[in-house]
């Protein structure tokens, strides 16, 4: 931090960062007939000795976002991308170790999965081609920082909508002046799942973790627990998703969930003299707002948190 | 019409309708262990014997848009969702003979589709059970008129993103004092569909369609035709989608598509010494805005048309 | 329309418009040190002999969408922007007269409105200068038609969220077993405006409205229609707002509302021994969806109606 | 943090808050014909003594988040809400320190400004009355954090969009092999404010700021820092803006940006014959993405950071 001298009171520049935000980058790439396709958005943030630029608007030490964009589409070309976190590896390296005024580099990646369209009857399954449709599920994550020694990998997903029908109640709660709520023994869950998880990796020696296998663990993790969880609430539900994150994927020491609860109310339709119940066939009303909003952080014992509490901004 | 009598100039009140929109409502139904989820969100738009309620503020033959919204969830109770096309044509009946003053009702549905969350090892594909994760893919859509006499469906999606990685050229065009666009030998293709097809069924005693089959074929007949169409611009695309959807489904008399051009452009690495062509290994900027906007109609031939020009409002 | 010879059954090409979409233009004029701004998002769509295009395409009659794009800009700068309105004619004319094989142009332009940021003390609200606020309230809308013959004008506005805390009321209305909706005598009604206004020229020997002025009164009139009514229901807002457009305004000849009821609901407090009614100090609840959606046209006596009947998509 | 037994590995409960979020709540009073309103959306998440809801479903513990919400509505109610600021004090009070295992509690709340709409000619600008008109501009923010003995506020805005048409230059920038921007030496500059301000007000004995006014001047403050700032990179302004904050409102400590760099570029009309600069009339393209992004925390000498590094999450 640099002090600022003006009169009274002294002001100063604290945490800075500047990059390029989504660079959406499309690579395709030919195995004969046979294509393959990445599609990441990909956001760059910088930081390093930029006083000079905030307080006097000397740009000696600026790289401009311009070519940090420059930097995503050429990479893509000369490296290829593996994968997201790969990706942002190279070029959190490159900003970091090319630059003598960047210290620090934050790479953050939304990734976007494609289909093949099965071709039709005519020649079977054949070389699969060309031809892809969005899967437009959940959106893939990745961050990676690294300040010139350390790196952290923060691998993540959202949106990714999820709904147990049964198998979760909640009662037993603080019942105050404010309290209407009637206790539920067979309720609908849902949420929409906001998910970062840490590796433990931090940069040689160590071997780098196999970053695509271990996202579909980690996800199919996630939804298995979800699924498998008899659920007295949400938090619980967070709980068990998260602990089997960690107690499954040696490679992650923490995980941290953003749970909306997408509450589904059973309507009223006594007055039409309905009954309906969560019995045979139910009929809900899905609101929008308000909605609980659950977030917790799951560690592995000893490691040290790292993830910012807020993974969204409500 | 009516004309509402003012000393100078006279007006006249218009087409009008008006009901409840976006009744989101899920219908959870229970055989045994294996739960079924419906998920709709339903807009109900009336007409009828208005006027007063327009000029005078009488609201006498008006139904409000509150006990439309009932009637959805409680017809879902009453009658189920066999498919979003039966729900609807449920709904309009029931509005249009059950109310004098209302003489034609629409119902619109966008419908979210859920698959089921295999459970782990443990059980195998077993039961089925209660876990659902949204697929996320694209929106179905549903649109049901009735006018107390005849029947018009229109079934559809949106937010289906398909892309071609080959197999897409643009040349031959007319050239003007404005052009500056290179010729294209060997481009991606991508484009969002969002389409709408109209039913040739009117109502008894003709046969109503198989709604659910229907929509699953004429969703692959349309991606099918997109990937295996060697395409020289989008409008013949389009078409080919377009004259698959009427020659392979007799009940589908109309349909009309919306597509974007969702440009791909080949990012120009000359400037850091790297060729960039459509080879082995190409690096797109996938581009918002400005996009290509292509819209057209396909119909059997005989068929008049019968779905609204402009599906999106830009 | 054409015939598209294959063995059965026979497809047809029907209605189709090509153009490119979401051209956001900047226009930014100096009169000395102060500055004027337009800001555009402009929207082509083209229409002709276009069969080829779709049916083989052939694109010898295809103006690229590059191109339309590149004449939005380049328009902006031969000609500046007058209007909107103004805007959309000259580009329209253009594609039409210039081309012989497109037949028809509609242009859509969104505008965003700024104001100017008063300078600080120094200088009094002195010239105004170069800095400025986007608005951010309605987002102003026009669409022009042009067939080579005449020309159709279509104003409006979008995302105008006006509320009254009074003078409305909702009740006399039928009540079937559906309906558990009480009456209500002194209620909010809040709306978010989407209107659209045609007017009655259609080219030469007449002149022109005077686009911004007429563009300024018409949002008066709708605003202050708004205000001044005492509601009985809102069509009958909706129709007043339409009369007052239609009465005092001798260039247009039809107007179209689509008004979402944002519905405000009184909270029910009874059960923390609060009243909560409409008196000196009421709580709402501001309520998403569903809402009511009321949609009506009013015109002119004698004015044929041309303003298709959805404005929005549900 | 709580060690949950397991074989191995052993799991850990790490940083965790639950509450309603979104609660859209209007407030309208009524003084005579003249009507105020407040409109406030607000999210509480607490924190507390919550390990056996995460790890064992037990709810004890568990003020539900329905009730949170009954609690922000009848507040609204019993005590109105003077400001944003307040009525999030008067409720983290609420729950800190009426629920034993709640230990901290965070309001945030985003508020929706309204302007009256002005009667017409007839009883002149008088009374004001009930008829509101959404401003539409920026969206104010605010942030009450108590853990039972400090405050916390931070307010902030979002979504205000900010233009200089000149007095904005960039160059001298670092140049590596992937470098290709122009240097500028008279380029437009925009961007969308999103600002978070921290208070040094920690609670008793020291008198609260006056909200309301504080509001007004930062805003202004930041206004006309970004319109008076002759501009040789967005850090430069944006550093103007945080110390003009700082040094004018003795109330703040600390003031963080997320300025989003809106590339207006100008368009290359060469191709048609047409010079465009920025002179006296330039034509830009409004770009969507990527975009710079600048972001930075500014400081009164001697505070302590306290505002998160991410407004936003990319």
């Amino acid at each position: 931090m640099t002090v600022h001298s003006r009169p009274a009171p002294a002001v100063v520049l604290g945490q800075n960062q500047y990059g390029k935000a989504e660079c959406h980058v499309v690579r395709i790439t030919r195995d004969g007939a046979t294509h393959h396709i990445k599609d990441l958005n990909v956001s760059v943030a910088l930081s390093g000795d930029l006083e000079d630029v905030h307080l006097f608007g000397s740009n000696a030490n600026c790289l401009p976002t311009d070519t940090t964009k420059n930097t995503v589409y050429a990479f893509a070309k000369q490296h290829g991308i593996e994968s997201a976190e790969d990706f942002g590896i190279l070029l959190a390296r490159h900003f970091v170790t090319s630059q003598g005024p960047i210290k620090r580099a934050r790479i953050r990646v939304e990734e976007y999965a494609w289909d093949r369209i099965a071709r039709g009857n005519e020649d079977g399954g054949g070389a699969g081609g060309h031809s892809f449709v969005r899967r437009g599920q959940e959106t893939r994550l990745a961050q990676v920082t690294f300040d010139g020694e350390r790196w952290q990998v923060v691998s993540g997903l959202k949106d990714l909508v999820v709904l147990n029908s049964t198998d979760s109640e909640f009662w037993g709660y603080i019942k105050d002046a404010y309290t209407t709520l009637e206790e539920a023994y067979d309720r609908v869950l849902a949420t929409e799942v906001s998910a970062r998880w840490r590796f433990g990796w931090s940069g040689e020696p160590h071997r780098e973790p196999a970053w695509e296998s271990s996202y579909r663990r980690v996800r199919a993790d996630m939804l298995q627990a979800f699924a498998e969880t008899y659920s007295l609430s949400l938090q619980q539900t967070l709980y068990e998703m998260g602990s089997r994150v960690i107690s499954r994927n040696d490679e992650v020491d923490e995980v941290r969930f953003s749970l909306p609860n997408k509450h589904h109310f059973l309507v009223d339709l006594e007055p039409f003299g309905l009954e309906n119940g969560a019995d045979d066939a139910a009929v809900y009303h899905a609101a929008d707002r308000p909605y609980g909003l659950i977030e917790a952080t799951v560690l592995r014992e000893g490691a040290e948190a790292g993830i910012p509490h807020d993974l969204t901004n409500l």
